[in-house]
Order: C-alpha cells, then sequence, then structure tokens
C-alpha cells in the first residue's frame, strides 16, 4: 500500500474521500438503550471525526446533532431534554432533532433562522443508526440480518478500540488469524462446543481461500479437508463498507461486527450475536452478558474493554505459558484488540510485508480506494441498495467435486431467505 | 470576530499584543497565604505564559522571581528560601527577591553580574499582585474596592479554569446566561436569601440592556420591570482588562471576579466576597469556606476545583431533572466553568452567532483589541490609573422616568465614598 | 552551546549524527534478570529511539529484536517464546535472536527470506549489552571493571529519568554540585560512614579542577587541602561516550553511572557499585537493595522511582527546613534526577550561563560533537577499544608537591592492574 493510499483509506472526517465514502451509509452511532427513554439525558459521541449528541425527544424519537450550541458553542451534553428539544444550559437555546432552533429566548424572531447540524436517524436492532451523507442521497434503512430481528434473537454490544476502523476491520476479513491467537479460545468457549467444525478446523490449519468480489463487497471461501469425499468450507460475508460476518459454529448464535471510525485513530468495534429463527438461549445469552464470546468486559461507566492497551491488555504470562491462551490475552475481542493496538492507532504500512492470505485485505482496501475515488468522480459506490445486505455467512461440507464458489451461486442467493447453512 | 482578532485576544504571552497590554497593569499572582510566612516553601506559578516562583524572604517581603537558575536551569521550587533570598539546590547559586545573585560559590566575583528576571509585588487584599512590564510605566497598586479593605471584610479564592482568560470573563460580562443556568441556584444559596432583587428577577426575565464605555471600562445597565411606577436596574462593572464585579443581592456580600491567563488555554479565575463597611457575617463566611456561593471545593492539594472537565463537572442527571439544578451542574462558578470548559480551552469563534444580548462582550473585545493595536503603536492603554478601579456595582429601584445611565453619572462618581446601592 | 551543536548533541535516533556515534559502542540495554530463564516472557525496550523486544531463547541466548512482525506489524512483546524462538501471536510468524524468520506458516518457503532487526548481544555483569551499529564496525565486548567481576562483587540497578542523556551524563561528570543538593546526603548513608574523604571534603568546599583528555574520555582531578603537608585528590573518569567512575569512599563500594538514551527526551539511568576484590558486605548489599546509595525504590512493576517528577519527586520541605536534606529530596539519585528534571525534558540551553566549574561539561559536549562529525566525515571514534575503559576512579591523598595528573600518568596505568587508590 502506497503511503498516498493509505492516506486515503485512513482518513475519514468531513470533506475527505474516503469520509465522503463512507457518509454515503447509514452509520450504526450509539446502542438504542444509551438513550433508553423518552427525555433522558443527552449522550455526547464521536463518528468520522465529528462530535455529536444524540438524545431522545418526548416523543421518543432519536436525534442526532452537532454538540455544540451556535450561539457560543457550549456543549449540549449540558443541555435539558425536556418538550421535544434540548435546550443548552447557557443561555436557553433550544433545538429539535432536525436541529431546527425552538426557541431563542432573548429573540424569539431569530429562532427560525438559527439552526444546528443534524443527521437523520433510524432505529433497527437496538441500535441508533444515522445518516451522515448529502440529504438527496440517502438510502434506505440497513437490512443486515441482526437488525431486522426481535430483541429476542439478538445481543449487540459495542467497545472502543484503539485503532484505525481498518486495522481493526481487517482483523475481521482476515480469518487465517483464528488459528493463531484464538488457537485455545476456541475450545474454552461455551459457544463453540456443539460445532463439529472445531474437528476439521483443528485436524487442517492449511486453509486454501477463494475470494470473490459480489455485489456487496467480498465472499471469502476457506477450504479444509473434511470428510474422506468431503471439503470444509468457511464462508464470511464483508458487507461493503464496515460489516462482517463471521461463519457459523453449529447450532450457536450467528456473529458478526462493524467497525466504525470514531476518529482517524480510534474505533468503534461492534459485536453482534443473533439467531435467525428462534430467541438466544439463556446460557448462550448469559454468557455475552459476561463478556464472553465477541463480547467484552468494560471498564465501568465507560464502552473501553477492562483490558486495554494502558494495562497490557491484562496479558497473563502463565496463562500463555500453560496454554490456555496464545498471547496470554484473554477473550476473542480483546486478543484482536491487542495485536492490533500493539500496532500502534495506524500502523506503520511501510514495514508490512503481505502474503497470499493477506489477499481478502489487499482486496478489500482495493474495493474501499475505487469506490472513494470512483466518488470523487461522480460514481455512485458500491451495495447502496440495502438489499445487497441481505446476505449470511455459511459453514457447510460440501462434496469435493463441488466448488463452494460455484455452490454458493444458487444456495446463498439472497440469503436471508435460505436455509442457515451451519456446521 | 475575525480569526486576526481572535488571534490577537487570546495570546498573551511575552511580546504579543495582549500579553504587553495586559503587562502594563498589576496582576494578581497568588494568595498571600500560599506563602504564609518568612522562609516558607517556594511555590511554582504561571502567569501569561510565564512560569515563576513566588517566595516570601526573611523580611516577610513577597517575590515573585523566574522559575530556573540562571546557571543550568534547573527550578528554584527545589531551592532553599534562607536569608534573605532563594538559594539553588544544584550548586548553590543564590537569589533575592529583585532576582540579583547574592552568591555564587563557585566564582564570588560573578554574582554581582547575574541575576533573573523578578518582578516587583505588592500585597493588598490577601493576594500578591505583580507587575510584568517595563519598570519605568509601572502604575500604583491597584485600587478595587475589596483589596482596599481589612481581612474580617472581605474573603478571597481562586481556581485553575481550563479555558482561556476571555472565554471565562465574557461569561462574567455576560449577565444575561443567569436566568438560565443560574435559574435554580439563586434560591438553593445561602447568600440570596435576604435580597428583594430575586423577586424582580424572577417576575421579568425579559432584561433591556444599556451599555456605556466609561473610563475604567464598561458599565452594563440591565433594566427589569419594578413596582408599578418603578425599574429594578442592575448595574454591572467591567474593570479593564480583567475585573468584573456583581450586582448586589440585598445585605449579602458583594461579589466579584477577576479573570488572569495562566497560559492560552487556562487561566486564574479569581472569586472575591466582600463588605464594604463591616465584617462579613460567621454565616456567610462559613458557606464561602464549604465552597458555596461563587467558591468551589478543590481537589486536595490543588487549585483545581473537585468538578471538572475530567469528570464532567461531577453533573447529577437527577438533580437537573428535578430542577435542583438546571444543567444537573452544581453552584455558580462550576456552572459557569462547566459551560466554558465545554466549549474547548479555545472556542471556535467561526461557529459563534453572537445576537443582541452579546453586546457587553462584542464592546468589551472591541475595547481590548483597540486598547493592545493602540499600545502597540505608542498609544498608552485606559484605566492605567488605579483611581478608575474605585467602582461599585449596585443594584437599584428608580422611578421610572429615571433613566440609570444618566442617574450613575452623580450617583456612582467616585464609587467608594458613595453609599451602596443595594436592594 | 549553539542550537546546532544542542541538537547534534540531543539527537540520537537513526541516521543522526550523535546516534551513528553511539551505535558504535556496546549499549547496557536491560538487566539479564529481566529476562531470567530460557523461554521467559519477552520484554519490551526502548534505547536510542529504537522500540525493541528482547528475549532469552530455550538455549539461554538473550535476543534484541524489532519489537513489531514483518507480517502486519503487531506487537511480539505478545508472542510465544518457545522453541528457540519468538512466534508472533496474531498468525505465527516466528524469529530467532538473529531475527530471521524461522516458520512462516501460511506460506513456509518465504521463511528464509523474511527477517526483522535484530542486534547482536553479548551478557557481562549482569546486564545484557547489544550492538546497534554496522556489523563490520563491532567493537571487543566492553570491559568497565564492573561488568568483569563474579555477581557476589557487583550491584547493578536501572532507573528511567525524563530527562535527555545528556543532562543526566552532565550530573555526573560535574562533581562541584556533591557540596550542595547532596550535603547531608553523606552523612546519612551508611555506604560513606568509614571514608576520611568526608572530612577533608567538609574542610575545603572550594574544590580546583584540573581535567584532562585522555584516550578513554576525560579525567577530573580535584584538589582539595589535606593534611598539613599534603592535598587530597578525587579523581573522576568519565569513559566515552557514557560511563561514569565516582571516586572512592574509604572501603566502601566503589559506584559509577552509565548514561544512555531512551529517546531524546528520556534516559536509562544506569547505577553500579562494586568491589574489586571481595563481596559486597551484607550491610552495604542490604542499603542498595532497600535504594539507599545510588539506587532507588521503584513504581512496582516499573523502572520509575517511587519518587518522581510526577509527584514533584515527593520533597519533604520538613526535611529541607531541618537541615536532613538540602533540596527535601531524598537519596543521591532522586536528588540529581529532580534538578535535572526540574529543567524540562530538554534543558533551554539558551538561557545556560556556564562558569569555569563547568568545565568537565564543556569539555566533553566538545569530545562528543567532534567525535560525530569526525565520524560523518569517516574518521573512526575514541575508545573503541574495550582495553581503554579498563580505568578506575581515586581518591587518594598526595604530598603537597606532588601533582596529581603527572603521578596518574604511571600510577593509574592499566589501572585494572593496580591497587585501588581510596580514602
Amino acid at each position: 500500500m502506497t503511503p498516498e493510499t493509505a492516506e486515503l483509506l485512513l482518513r475519514t472526517g468531513p470533506g475527505t474521500a474516503m469520509g465522503n465514502l463512507m457518509r454515503r451509509y447509514w452509520v450504526p452511532v450509539l446502542l438504542s438503550s444509551e438513550i433508553a427513554a423518552p427525555d433522558c439525558p443527552p449522550v455526547r459521541t464521536q463518528i468520522l471525526g465529528e462530535k455529536l449528541l444524540a438524545f431522545r425527544d418526548t416523543q421518543g424519537r432519536a436525534g442526532l446533532v452537532d454538540e455544540f450550541c451556535a450561539h457560543r458553542g457550549a456543549s449540549l451534553f449540558l443541555g435539558r431534554n425536556e418538550e421535544c428539544g434540548i435546550r443548552c444550559s447557557y443561555h436557553g437555546w433550544k433545538y429539535d432533532i432536525t436541529g431546527q432552533c425552538v426557541d431563542l429566548p432573548q429573540v424569539p424572531a431569530l429562532a427560525p433562522k438559527m439552526r444546528i447540524k443534524a443527521y437523520p436517524c433510524v432505529e433497527r436492532g437496538g441500535v441508533v443508526w444515522a445518516y451522515l451523507g448529502p440529504p438527496e442521497k440517502k438510502p434506505a434503512p440497513p437490512e443486515v440480518e441482526w437488525c431486522l430481528l426481535p430483541e429476542s434473537h439478538r445481543y449487540v454490544t459495542k467497545r472502543v478500540q484503539e485503532t484505525s476502523y481498518l486495522q481493526a476491520m481487517e482483523g475481521g476479513i482476515d480469518t487465517s488469524h483464528v488459528s493463531w491467537v484464538h488457537r485455545y479460545e476456541v475450545d474454552k468457549d461455551p459457544m463453540h462446543k456443539h460445532s463439529r467444525a472445531l474437528d476439521y478446523i483443528k485436524a487442517d490449519s492449511n486453509v486454501v481461500f477463494d475470494i470473490e468480489e459480489v455485489a456487496h463487497g467480498l465472499t471469502l471461501y476457506g477450504r479444509r479437508l473434511g470428510d474422506a469425499d468431503s471439503h470444509y468450507w468457511r464462508i464470511t460475508q464483508w458487507i461493503f463498507p464496515w460489516f462482517t460476518l463471521i461463519p457459523p459454529f453449529g447450532p450457536h448464535a450467528l456473529g458478526g461486527h462493524v467497525w466504525v471510525p470514531i476518529d482517524d485513530e480510534n474505533c468503534w468495534a461492534w459485536s453482534i450475536n443473533w439467531l435467525a429463527d428462534r430467541p438466544l438461549p439463556k446460557e448462550e445469552l448469559d454468557a455475552m452478558k459476561e463478556g464472553r464470546g465477541i463480547h467484552v468486559k468494560y471498564v465501568p461507566g465507560t464502552f473501553t474493554p477492562l483490558a486495554h492497551k494502558g494495562n497490557n491488555w491484562l496479558i497473563d504470562r502463565e496463562a500463555q505459558k500453560n496454554k490456555e491462551s496464545f498471547s496470554g490475552v484473554d477473550g476473542f475481542s480483546i486478543q484482536d484488540a491487542s495485536l492490533q493496538e500493539s500496532m500502534g492507532p495506524i500502523q506503520n504500512h511501510a514495514n508490512e510485508h503481505l502474503i497470499p492470505t493477506d489477499k481478502a485485505i489487499v482486496m478489500a482496501r482495493r474495493m474501499l480506494e475505487r469506490a472513494a475515488r470512483d466518488l470523487a468522480q461522480g460514481l455512485e459506490p458500491p451495495a447502496l441498495d440495502p438489499a445487497a445486505q441481505r446476505v449470511r455467512a455459511a459453514s457447510v461440507l460440501l462434496d469435493r467435486k463441488i466448488n463452494a464458489p460455484e455452490w454458493a451461486k444458487t444456495a446463498l442467493l439472497d440469503g436471508l431467505k435460505q436455509p442457515v447453512f451451519t456446521l
């Protein structure tokens, strides 16, 4: 990757090429539960380098506006959320969820002319999504599978990661690392125990990848030896520009992530588990709530993981020595975060040596770069139609004569109507 | 405000236009009690971007010198304060309060030629004031009312605010914010309960301002409806370049502030209460010592408020909901500080939208800018004569036919000889 | 010192003139005990601005390699140290102590072509030393006296100092400060009590210095009045480019330091005590282990002194007042560190006023500058032959007719074969 490409991919603030591209998609911004009730306290957040304030108005509508009052620039975090608007505590200016000033006590006649930045929101899957792009270009709301399900069927968390979104997301696309840092984790995790997949994964670590660029992004086909006459295929989906779907492990909850820039050196790592057709079993849900699986424990009152860069991810050298943990770090997400954060907030790409198993990373970078450059030339980006998000990962045993990419052309068509291929 | 004007107003280090202007006035530097006794430990402080060391010598004189020794640059904070001088602990060089090296043990003959920066000090009102400007331009010592009174009549504290001096001071000039963030505070505060002023303030929130540029700075006349035939006037004083005087609340202690740059992104916010003609009542003094009114509680061992930016000013969303506090933040000074600090250390002035009630802010900015530009052209700045500081704020009920600015021309002349107009 | 000279002396990263010079010498990197056993956890460290990883392989050999994996840049700190190599936890790439990739699981054939930066190490004196320069220029291993002795005869510690190496080292060369900040320390310290040296030092604080540039660096001769017919000489050695040797105090352990850049604003301050011909007495060793003498107590789990800049070096103003401590700071090393850190990480050299007693500092700066400039011109630097390091400090009473520099020409020749001159 050239320095120019790195710069293009990694800068996502207002007015940047990648920032413009990302602003064409609905962005998961915060958990609906963070603004649980009408007129509850407002919440500061940051997305794509923009400091924003989320609140739920008296009618229960989620709003996402500029954090700062148009008057003197005081933070609306200190404001009062009441009577369908957020009122600045400094001089009482009040804004509704569209950013319109609806009360300007000192000069009432000025109110209609005053507004702050505001972004339209929808709530799906327990998440407040916002659209930060040009109003006339707003796509239909997201349709990734987990955000279409009832609350009982899904569990959604987010955590702060101290790296660029790209560095985090590349770990989600790169499935070849599973055999290493997660090696001993899969056996310990209660959400893998009923899966035959582990047997095949352990028996053949020499995965062969076939990666296809598709309408929704990338589909990664990882082939291992199966039974005598079969291959075991793990099919991972990358949905443009930031979703990843993990292949199933038997009957356990499905999993996926979203990787969203906070700013250029930090990102929101969303972790989601779900079942398409039934509520999550209590045992699995309890484990998720305890921060197991792809979820984490937190520093109280924050979305910073309890195990973070500042405390060396609570590395346990005994556990590493005893092969309870490959790196001594505990949990799937912190294992990934620790390695990615250890590279620095933005990896020194000049020293990187990519190999054939990094093909998915290379293809995703190219697809992002091309879309950003195309957009700057007036060409519309891919996967704007949310129907493109209606895909599933899969875990499947196929006859050795069958090639998964061929098989998928019919089997995975409009995934959400298909059976879940799981093993 | 143009970026050029903002830059001019906000840069106060040595050699800047605003720095040169401020250095023409006596600056409150630290509490006399911080260097309580002769030969007590020296104290590091920072004023207008300069790192300084204050100490009280054997004869009880306050000294303010460069923090660093002329020899190798070690901090005199580690030095010994004894026998009329501060002695560097590294090699024993010793300086008196004039900055003169009075002992240079390795080469005694060099001592008379060696000196460090030192500023003349006076002590008034329990405060050490220093003059950082050209020696030949040193004005007579300060004469703001509170610094001329005996200790029993006044109570003086300081706190660190994480903003420019300007952002802090503009809150002191801008009286229109009182109706908002302080709305529920006035009723709770023991230092307002005997004032009729509150009745008028609550009954008419539609204040009309008349602001006059005067010899000492600005006088702000705020008019509200009074009784059937009267207006209730609150008269605030801004004394160039950094003092503000709050209109009285009945018989309670008078109040005021000083806003002094620590550096360009932090300031000292001084809070003073006093009574012109009698000691402060025990009940009020006790409340002040507890950090009530315009005073604060501190992080132990510092002048940082206990409620500060790093802990979200201890915002209490329940208290906000229950209207015990408008913003959820407790206390007059922290209510102001929280809003001003929430803007960032230096507000983004490009996004500011000033309205007519911000007229005092606009006028103060202009007066500061003009004085700084004039000084650069060799014209002397305003209010150098400390007699100009002998003014008072006032709270007065006047016949509707009388216009307060006209009335003040005679009534407030040489304010310190006049009765205190209080309501 | 001109800004150009300061810049040249203070920048030590890869490719800088001073960095190139220092990289021609063996550098003390970490305590052998930090990587105590084969296959123990790896340790991150930083030297001369380079982020490095030290580990001890299965065969017990110390390795010092780039902290980051050649593949994606993950830190090898998270890696597994096993079977003669450090294996990255991300994708399993493995490197031996020469930096050679010995396993690249995804593409085994690529391994021989992949390597990371690695530096040769030797262990002497309980310290892992590395050579960071051009391989063909590697000198023979270090021969400073203390690193040639058995473990029983020496005690070695290191601490982080928040200043440039130069600022720290200049305190080690500048013996004139001993009479000031350490004035009351020598009497308290158990490692000075059997020395007659203290009597002469206290009786005559007017030391006269004679400094000679020699093959190994500088020899400093400090002359005081001795008995009626004698002079008392303290002879300090500076061994190019960063060792200092302290003159003895009677039969007590000898002492010395090494000053090594971590980066340009922090350094490792090594402190060493030793006896040339016998084990350290238990009483002295116990005191060293308690952090007395030139050693320190630590913030648990770090090499940061418990008394550091962030807590004002735990200054005790009572102890200062009562003359238990000159500056109120406790212990030789923290007394030095506090003064040097108080100057800022890099002293403002523009404000410095050097005097004749700073002659050693001036000469060391010139010698370092000359060597760095010469090296850039292709001239070899001084003291590359480790035999040059075989010198000793001395403390000796000589007839007034004898001049120590003359005397030393024969008496200190190949110091390690000579008696230890101690008083």
